[in-house]
């Protein structure tokens, strides 16, 4: 059982705590990606100073290498990787279906060959909460099928239906303990219907928190907003609000207007290694020449290390030199913009501002790579 | 001019501090390579925290990339990697002639086509000060040709005679100023006669400091100490020895026992980025799969976040799945090493306990990568 209170709205938004075994978490919050048991290029510590109270493990890759049950020999997935604040472990079901091989999935769960050497493995939802477990997550996901885009509505129904019997299965094999807890994930793909009748499902059943999974899948900004419309509603309000994988800055934005408390991604961690920046007033992709010769801060209004000890222009240079140096810093930058987006939205929130902030983000952002911090 | 004080002696072996524009240098000191305005993996105040009060830039990689007078226009190298203490840069002698294609070498100095984009460029004795000028080096190295090897003692004396008339033109090309110094090399590959010959023909020309070049080419580390026993006593006393591309911890015990005072090498940030770490009782390679599930540290006497947060468990985990971490950890513990070896070397001159402090380091390290920290 983990805590959570919620301390204001603002229209459909909300400002809420989360309180884990390890900490809490200001929501809305946005959750760096761990994969692998590290935040790629970032020491723990930098993570924590981006602002962020809790990150995301992936079960897929952890289950694989180093696995699971070496992780506990060796104190749980928090001591191993050094991160004394929250984690969220994903249930692997996602990724089963989008990075193994040989795939074949029935009632009981999903059997796959390992994409770093071939091994023959199996999920189901009582694996992956005990994997979850061994991994030491404050907050541990139910199993679930990923419904594929574009699915039609039977293959959407059929596919909701088995990831909420997977989610009884998971409830049932998950362990409660102090300050953990098991989120249920809300399928459906783009149908209202599907996904109010699984928001039912899982609320009958009883989570600590509620996830909306299965977008930011290709179906594009207009429908998942369009989605969250039809579902946060349906979700047990007095319980965190998940949306899975996203985003985009203004995804996020989007999203926390209409109800949703957390958030992971890649895109922060990925971007920041292959020069991409997020600002204030856009996108900026570093490797571009105009940025050789520039002395100017990246973002002068950033307070992180890349920019507040950098020119554009050494970041060029890092990028076009593929210096490992080069992702560290824009990693960090990249983190530190989600964390500071984060911060405001929830001062706007308890200020009752929020419409206001999100106006004032589209208009900023809506220059992108022509803005005026790139002229 | 920069200055250089002899703080006291041990037999051979000298405890010195260099004072430049940008900081004194304790000596004996370990110089990381920042090769492309970046010790590769590294933020320049985690490089200060290792110790090193001095790194490396490579005249030929910076000339390429981003350009030395770009680096000019942006304020120096200093500013442009964010690294306030002291710098040396080398001549691009070394790195035109080992990684440029087409190279054509005569007495003006050597044209070549860049290994990067295949850009005819060319470098001379006068071209190569101009750009370590642009850097704002604070110590510059001449022109000069770094001996092959093998090489009879007729190609060596050419060789070095070369060297030696394009010492006199980078001296005459340079510019003084205060806090800033330029250094002779000395070459002649194994042959005594021609080092001394060499050493004093730069000794009368009067360097900043003395450099012994083309070794560590090949010859292994017994013809290396027998090199400087013959070259060491020839180099002027008041002013700082520099070995370069020196190396294993244990040739620079033995390379401080017979008189130099300055070293520099890739070999602990290259070996960091491949998962090869020095510690006391020799290296470890971190992907062997005996580190899988090894909960202690790297070394429990190293205060470095890799040792002092990890187990060795996790450095195996990062190195196996090509983490960006693993070469940021590791990097900084290898430095960290080199950092605390330079910082005990100067305490043995210090108390003049030097020849015992030399042979509790051999024994120690005897035991490679099969000692007790291996077990």
């Amino acid at each position: 059982m983990i805590g959570f209170t919620l301390l204001g709205t603002d229209g459909a938004a909300r400002r809420g705590r989360l309180a884990t075994a390890h900490g809490t978490i200001e929501t809305p919050a946005f959750m760096p990606v761990g994969t692998a048991a590290t935040v790629k290029a970032m020491r723990p510590e930098e993570v924590a100073a981006t602002g962020a109270e809790i990150v995301l493990g992936n079960t897929y890759h952890l289950m694989l290498r180093p696995g699971a049950e070496r992780i506990a020999a060796l104190g749980g997935l928090h001591r191993f990787m050094n991160w004394p604040r929250a984690i969220l472990t994903d249930s692997g079901g996602y990724q089963v279906m989008s990075l193994s091989a040989l795939r074949q999935i029935d009632e009981s769960g999903v059997t796959f060959r390992s994409h770093l050497d071939g091994t023959r493995m199996a999920l189901s939802p009582e694996r992956s909460i005990e994997i979850q477990r061994l991994l030491g997550a404050d907050i541990a996901m139910a199993f679930d099928e990923c419904t594929p885009f574009p699915a039609t509505e039977d293959e959407a129904r059929r596919s909701m239906e088995l990831s909420m019997r997977w989610a009884a299965r998971s409830q049932a094999a998950f362990v409660d303990r102090a300050g953990a807890g098991l989120f249920g994930i809300v399928q459906g793909s783009v149908y209202p219907d599907l996904r109010r009748e699984s928001a039912a499902a899982l609320a009958a059943l009883g989570f600590d928190g509620y996830a909306v999974g299965g977008l930011a899948v290709g179906e594009g900004q207009a429908a998942m907003f369009a989605v969250l419309d039809k579902t946060v509603p349906a979700l047990p309000a007095d319980r965190p609000h998940y949306l899975m994988g996203v985003g985009k800055p203004a995804d996020i934005v989007g999203a926390v207007l209409r109800g949703i408390d957390m958030f992971d991604c890649v895109l922060p961690t990925r971007s920041g290694r292959t020069a991409q920046a997020f600002t204030r007033r856009g996108t900026v992709n570093l490797r571009n020449a105009r940025h050789g010769e520039d002395p100017r801060p990246l973002d002068e209004a950033c307070a992180c290390a890349a920019c507040a000890q950098y020119s554009r222009a050494y970041l060029h240079h890092l990028a076009r030199a593929s210096e490992i140096l080069g992702s560290m810093l824009l990693t960090e930058h990249n983190l530190r913009y989600y964390g500071d987006l984060m911060r405001d939205l929830r001062g706007a929130i308890e200020t009752r501002s929020l419409a206001d902030f999100a106006a004032g983000f589209a208009a900023l952002q809506a220059g992108g790579d022509v803005s005026p911090l790139e002229s």
